[in-house]
Order: C-alpha cells, then sequence, then structure tokens
C-alpha cells in the first residue's frame, strides 16, 4: 500500500552463489534506478537465494522493455528467475466459490475500494447462489455443477475459464470440492487456498467440528497455494483466534469466518505485491 | 490473583439437571457467604454442568468443615462432585523436567514471588543438569535416570514420590520421557503437561522441525491434561507465535521457548485457582 | 452466537450486598427457568454488583410480562435495574456515518447474514456518498449536511429520527463531527462510538497522524459508549495491530481499517447480547 | 539468533541519495563476502536511508580493520553512518533497577543461557534489595541510594560506572526514577528504558492504576531509547495484553510484568542484533 505511483518492484530467486545481490543493485544503479525497500534472504539449508526490490526509475524515459531485456541477460548467468512488476498494475485473477460468501464479499469490497490490486476477470462456483452478488458487482458469473460423473468436464470448462481470461491467479475463496489431482498440478503455485484450520492440524472436511470434538482453544485458518498434495501446499500466512469450552461446532465456524477473510486478504495481497516466493513445499515471505 | 486474602472457592459439576445453580448459590446465601464472582456453564452436547464461584464468608467463625459436611448432603442429590478451597491455600506439587531449564526455572521463579501459589514438594529429572538450580531454591531433586530396562522401576520410584509428598498436581515442565500408558492412567487429571507444538498439529518428538519442514507461518505450545493418550489429553490453555522463513529449526525450538513458559505458568495458574474443569476430553474453562 | 432459539437473557445490575446472585438464581428455579449460562461479578472498589443469566423456559406457555413483572418486585428490594431479553430479538438502531464506509459496509454485511440481531431502522450521514450503499440494502438513508451554522439544526434532526424510529441503540460508525455536548448527553450509554487510536493514546483528529509522528510500532481501535466527555466515554473493547517504520501515515489508516470493523462489530455483538454493564465511567463485560 | 558463528552485521545509515544499497553491497562483492540477509528501507518522508546486511567472508583470513578502514572511505562519500558487528561480540552493559525484580531477573537468564549476547558489567540500584540475586550471578552491584540532595551526585557516580566499564548500552530494566534531563541527553540513544504502558497513553507514575481508571480493555508495555524527554524517546518495540473489568489494578500491575519481561527482552535483542536503527523522533527496525 505504501508503494507510491511510480515504483516498479523486481523479484527473483536463483541457487545461492557469491555476488547475487550484487548483481541486482548494480543493474538498478547503472540504469537510474532508485532503491526504496529491499529484502534478501539466503536459505542455506535450501541452498537458494531471494530477493525483492522496490525501485523508482528516475529517467522520465524508463524503457521496461529494455529493462528487461538487458537483465535477462545477467539474470541467466545466475540462474537466476526474475519479475518485473510495473507501478499499479492489477492482476487479473479468477475467483472460485461454493456457497459461504463472507470471503468473496471480502475480496469484492477490498477489490471496489482498491485495497487489493485485482482484475477479476470471472467469479466460478460449483452453486448458483452467489450469482447475484457477482453480477451485482459486473462481473461474470460461471455456474458449473459438479456431480461425481461431470467433475473432470467441469475441471477442463473452470481451466478454460481461467486461459480465456488470461487469469494469473486463482483464488478458491471457500470453493468446497476437492480438486482432482490433475487440476493441482495444473494450477500448481498459481492459486491460493483458504482452509480453515491451522494446517497441518485439521484436514479434510468440517475441520471445525475436528477442532471441537479436540476441545482446542485457539482456531485458525492457513492461507496456502495449491500443490499436488490438496492441503499440504506451500503456506502463506495463517492467522488465529481464541475459542473457549462455551463454543459449540456452529460457533467456531462463525468465529472462523472474519480469521478466515483476514487470512485469505493477507495472503492475496502478499501475492499480488510479489512479497512471496515459492520454492519447493515452502514459502518466503518479505512482510513489511 | 485478584481474590483477595478472604475469599474461598466452590468449584463444582454434576450431570445437567433443573436447580443446579439454585442449589450452589442458596446454600452459600443460607451461610451468609457473600459471593464476589460466579461463573456457571451448561453443555449441552455433554450434558453437563459446571459452576465455579469465589466467596467471602461475612461471619468471623466460618466453620470450613460444618460447610463442607452440609453441602455434601445438598451435592449428593445432584451427583454433584465439589472441592472447597481455602484462601492462600498453596496446592502441593511435584514438578518433572529433564534437561531444558525454561520453565521449570519460571515456575520457580513464580512460586518465589507468590504469583503461583504452589507448594513445591519435590522435582525429579531424568538427568542431573538441573540439580543445583532446585537445590539453590531449598527444595529436593531426585535423580532417577531412566533406560528401557529401568524405565518401569523408575516410574514406580516417581509414584513413591508423589504419594510420599502428598502431591495433588504434577507438572510436566519439558519432560521428555514417553510415559507408560499404566503412569499416564495413574497421573490422570492430576497431571498438566507442557507440549511444544499446537497439538493435534505436531505430536511426538521434534515438533518444531516437524514445523519447520512444513513451513508454518506459527508455532506454539500446548498445555493439557495427562490421560491415557499422551498428546491427546484434554487441553488446558495455548499459546501462539509468529515465525518466518527465516527461522531455523534452532531458530523455532528458540522462539518457542518463552511461548512454552507462559502456556505452561497459564494453564498451572487457571489450574491453581480451580478454573479449570475436567469431564471427558474435554476442559471447561472459566477465565476472567 | 451459540445461543439456542429458545434462550432468553436476564441482566442486572445493583448496589453490592448479600443474597444478589441469590434473588436471581431462586427466582428462576421457582419460574422452572433452566439456566444455561451465568456469570456475576462484585465489584468491590465501585461497590456494585452485575449479573446476566441466559435461561430456557421449561414451560411451553412462559408469560415473559409475568416474569417481568413478579421479578420488578423481588428487584427493587435490592435497587436492581433488570433487562429481560427474548430469544431472537433484534434491537432497533440507527447507524451514523460520514464519507468512509468500510465499518458500514461490515456492519450491513453482519445484519444480513443474521451475524448481528440488529433491525437497521435508519442510516444517517452528514455526506450524500453512502445513500446507495444503503438504499441498495432497502434501508432509509438520511442525509443532514452539517455546517457551523447548521449544527444544533441536524443534531435535533437526527434525534428526530432516532425517535421516530424507535432505535435504542446509535452506532458511530465513523460519524466524524464532533458532537455536541447537549448530544453526546442525550445519547449517553446508548450510543457506541468507534474511534481509531488505543484511547486515551491519541485523542481528537488525525490518530493515525498522531501515531506516525510518534513512531508506535502498534495501532488500534477503541469501541466505547458515548458520555459527556467525547473520546472518553467507557470502553467496551479495543484491538490491535502491529506497525513497522515502513508505514506512513495513509498505510496506518489502510491498516486500521480492518481493526476498526472488527472491534465496532464486536463491541455491538457484545452489546446486543447484553454481555456489557456500563456504571460510572467503566464497563462490565462477561464474555464467553 | 539463526545467524551462525561466522556471520558479521553491518548496519549503515545515510541521507537518501542514488547508489546508496550498491556502495554497500558493491564493496561486500568485492571483498568476496557473502550475503546472508539484508534489508534496506528509504523514509521517503524523513529522506533517510538505512540499511541492514549480514554476511559471511569467504576468505579464511578477513580483515576486519582493513575492511572497516575502506569502507569508511567509500561511506565518507556517501555521509553514511555505519558500524561492523563481528560474530559472537556480546555488547557490554549496565543494567539499572530498583526493586522490582521481574525485567533484571528475566534479563539474567537470558543473558545465562547465551540467548541475549550480553556481556554485563554491572547493575546500579536504588535501593539495596537485589543485591544477592545479583551477586548471585558473579557480577558486581552497585547501590546508589538516591535522595533530591543526593540525586545529582549519585547521577555523577551512575556516568562514573558507565563509563569505567566501558559500558556501551545502558538498560532500564524497572528503574522508578526520573532521570535528570542532563542525564537523559548524555544517555541519548545509548539507553533503553521499558514504560509500563502504551506510551503515549499513560505518561508517569503509576500507569496501571491509570489504565484501571479509564478502564481499558488492553494493557501493554513500550521499550523506548531515552531521550532528553522522559517517556517520549523513540520507541523499539510494543507488547500488549487483553485485561478485563476483573482486573484490579494490582492484577494489571501482575498482568504487566509478563509483558514488561518480554517487550524488554525483544529490545535488547533487536538492538544486540543491530536491527534498530535511530534518527531523530523515530526508529527502523528491521524484523526477521
Amino acid at each position: 500500500m505504501s508503494r507510491s505511483n511510480d515504483t516498479w518492484i523486481l523479484a527473483a530467486q536463483c541457487p545461492s552463489r557469491l555476488g547475487t545481490v550484487d548483481v541486482v543493485t548494480r543493474f538498478l544503479k547503472e540504469r537510474g534506478c532508485y532503491i526504496t525497500e529491499q529484502q534478501s534472504f539466503d536459505d542455506r539449508l535450501g541452498e537458494r537465494f531471494f530477493i525483492r526490490t522496490e525501485f523508482r526509475p528516475l529517467a522520465s524515459d524508463f524503457d521496461a522493455e529494455a529493462f528487461q531485456a538487458d537483465f535477462a541477460t545477467r539474470a541467466f548467468e545466475f540462474e537466476m528467475d526474475f519479475e518485473l512488476t510495473p507501478p499499479e498494475r492489477r492482476t487479473p485473477v479468477v475467483i472460485m466459490v461454493s456457497k459461504a460468501d463472507h470471503c468473496l464479499h471480502d475480496l469484492l469490497y477490498r477489490h471496489r475500494t482498491g485495497q487489493l490490486p485485482l482484475d477479476i476477470r470471472a467469479v466460478i462456483s460449483n452453486h448458483p447462489d452467489l450469482e447475484s452478488l457477482v453480477t451485482g458487482h459486473g462481473l461474470p458469473y460461471h455456474h458449473f455443477p459438479v456431480t461425481p460423473e461431470t467433475k473432470a468436464a467441469q475441471e477442463a470448462r473452470v481451466l478454460e475459464v481461467i486461459e480465456a481470461t488470461g487469469a494469473e491467479l486463482v483464488i478458491l475463496a471457500r470453493y468446497m470440492q476437492v480438486l482432482s489431482s490433475e487440476m493441482c498440478t495444473r494450477l500448481s503455485g498459481r492459486a491460493i487456498n483458504i482452509h480453515h484450520s491451522l494446517l497441518p492440524g485439521f484436514k479434510g472436511a468440517k475441520p471445525y467440528h475436528q477442532a471441537y470434538e479436540k476441545g482446542v482453544k485457539l482456531v485458525g485458518a492457513t492461507a496456502h497455494y495449491i500443490n499436488d498434495d490438496l492441503d499440504e501446499g506451500p503456506i502463506i500466512t495463517q492467522g488465529v483466534e481464541p475459542v473457549s469450552h462455551a463454543d459449540y461446532p456452529e460457533d467456531l465456524v462463525a468465529k472462523g469466518r472474519d480469521i478466515e477473510c483476514l487470512t485469505l486478504a493477507k495472503a492475496v495481497s502478499l501475492h499480488l505485491e510479489r512479497r512471496v516466493f515459492l520454492h519447493s513445499k515452502r514459502t518466503v515471505v518479505f512482510k513489511r
């Protein structure tokens, strides 16, 4: 949020090696780019380097394409993956929901007020319930009902929408269908899911009922990337709320809603600001 | 803590039934007992009633024994279990430790300053390391080393100490031996353990290393009563701490220490103030 | 929330005196009312007693009027103020806003989903901006612009709406006008305000800018009743969020929005569940 | 903590200007220094740049003096203040206390276990109470009683101890004397104080009693550097704890102890790891 309107982001990762920071900062210096915020981390167990830089080009005729092409040459030498994000870019997304509307409602609000720089291309649901909420925001709503027989076909339609709309990110805002492992693989690293428990605490269905049975004194939510093993994808952020003996399962569900909204919104915000780096089964998250 | 020096506690539980609150409050009224704080809860799923009352006898010649005997008669009718705790009573305890001293150190400090009304009768360890810390506080230290061969014999010695000292509560302050199921059954509901994870998240050994592998963004600790299934005993309280990608397993261990100390101390405090009620696999905790 | 659909609430306060709990619980017992949850507190400094009881009448022909009349007789003897709240009652409210919509948006969502048992009779604003949001929910919107000259007249119109609609509670959901002291007195104890700081930390205007100047590492919000001294009314609940040097004033404003929404919603929920007792300059809040 | 044993820290600040990051990272690259973690921030309102770099010299014969001298030349051009901290350095400190021992006890424990890399040169108190605790740890204890008449003389003796011991940091661990403004100026930026409130909420004496009067629902503690205006020095970190109506002033004092210990320890840790940068009335804190 604090990014001013002329600030670019360069996010990169590569194998650990001497000179990884220098290759980025020297390039920016040479191009007259003013660094306003920078974080880097070298993971000594994973032997991998991560860096995120916010900068402001001082020249009025900053040529992003030339920047990208020239930096690619240097990055190549370090086997560095990088992404350059312009100021005020809105990331194209598709949101998937079922019947519960709290996370969707929250995302739509943050979208509308500009808190989250989203370009929502479509909302997909396996139920018709939330159509008017979505179309009321002037957004397309796709209702793809799922039965055991139609599941594969419907996932294909979901992928079509994602492709056709050019969505770079899929947000599973309480989509209650288990995705096939093919689908998970296809969306790996490009889809954020909100799971209503402190993973790996209560995997699978009805986590609040599981939590009640165990008599836990804290409930929480986990926002994570999808990978091939559902409920085991790399965690982006987690939120937590105290509960008591007087909270019945339906109370835990209700109490959980706020923390689900906040945790998902935070994860999406971190992702959109290119603060999250995915590597193997873990994430590096450069918070402010 | 806010209890003034003349305040008694009556804690009780019984099957759900009309008149459960009245049987307590009417009795106190009749005896001229002034109620300063009261909480009750009727668990509609468990069909069980819990009540905790702090009161001050107005008469200077309050006869606790008569109170106890007379109330027992009424309680009997409701199948009510109750406990009457006098002002400023210190609960006799035995503490068990291994090598890590942070929880013990914290408990000894709170004991010495009167924050926790403990009467520490003995400290038992399977290692010699913490002897001078304990004896320096003028407390007896028992070193009972454990090997697979001696385990049963050593557990018998532990039970002997507990019995001989009249300890009503056993505090497992990072005791790193798995207790036998006989031992667990013997101590069921009378022993509080601190587990260094957000149970049921990471059971068993090295939970912080498990947490690192999963890349969680929160670590925590769970204080629970021992029952026959280790790591599954009824939870009293849980604490949590944010962590990041930059925390290696040894950092998680270090960060976890503070939250372990605080969570254990809080659970012990709640127990000593008779705020925790154990029923089946869950607890009712009346916080202030 | 956990209240089942047949649960009544009896909330009462009176001067400290022997038998205050008994007068409530005995009455309920006599009437065949089953107590599901009860909390009482006797404030030894303020010498005042507070009690909140949830109960379920066992008889199918529960006569609330008779209950009320008969209990009034007993309460009179103890100078006890009490309120009886039926199951599923929706409290009539008027909401006041200015231009910022986040708290209003949040309240409307919780209203629509039934999380908050509100009966919103009107929304009043000194600006026209939020009209379509409100009328889109089928609720009346009153735009009463305020200038130094019209202030008194406009406050009179606000009071008219409150009276005409029978609102029992006024929610100031980021209403940015300073109320006159007459208005404050009129609404004393019947209006909840959200102040965007950890009162008494940063009173007055632009608290987030004040917080930035001081370089605080936590920002927060305070929900409180209005009384004659604005920003000094009795506090109901407070929320807090960590911030850093990288948060400029506009970031603090943005970060504060979520905590303002949550803190106000929590305070309103506590109020509606009759968990908040107002006495002098402080509140007693019986949380679950 | 995660710093491995061969990691140096370079911390620097200077006026905002193009090339500030590059001047650091290029130098490190040229010297064969491997950067493991780096954070920088350019404050656009304060127009000041801050950077903290952890690095590991790859050469076995790293010459710190040459590094320091050579870097000074480059830093000079940028008006850059910098500090180079070797691995495993223990910062020499003097701790000041009065009668309350909780913060001191906590610091001594973290000192003894190596959690805080402190070299405690002396403990100074205006009371004799904590002498045995300190000398029991083999540390010198200076008892300098303070009366209005002797205040100036005693402050002079304190400064003598600080100078004679070579202490670089003074930790005011609940030292209950108001320092003279000369003393504050002398210690400006070199002394960390723990104030038992969420500054600027309750300045001055008895903050918990002030908090009780106001009926706040959160209490907290603030660790800050001393400057010439006591209770207004730049804030390093703040902690917070929920409280209720049932907490009398003495309960708030008791509840506050844990948060005071944790907040002070955290601030000291951040300072020792060179994560805190002081500029004007605010701090920049690079957390992990």
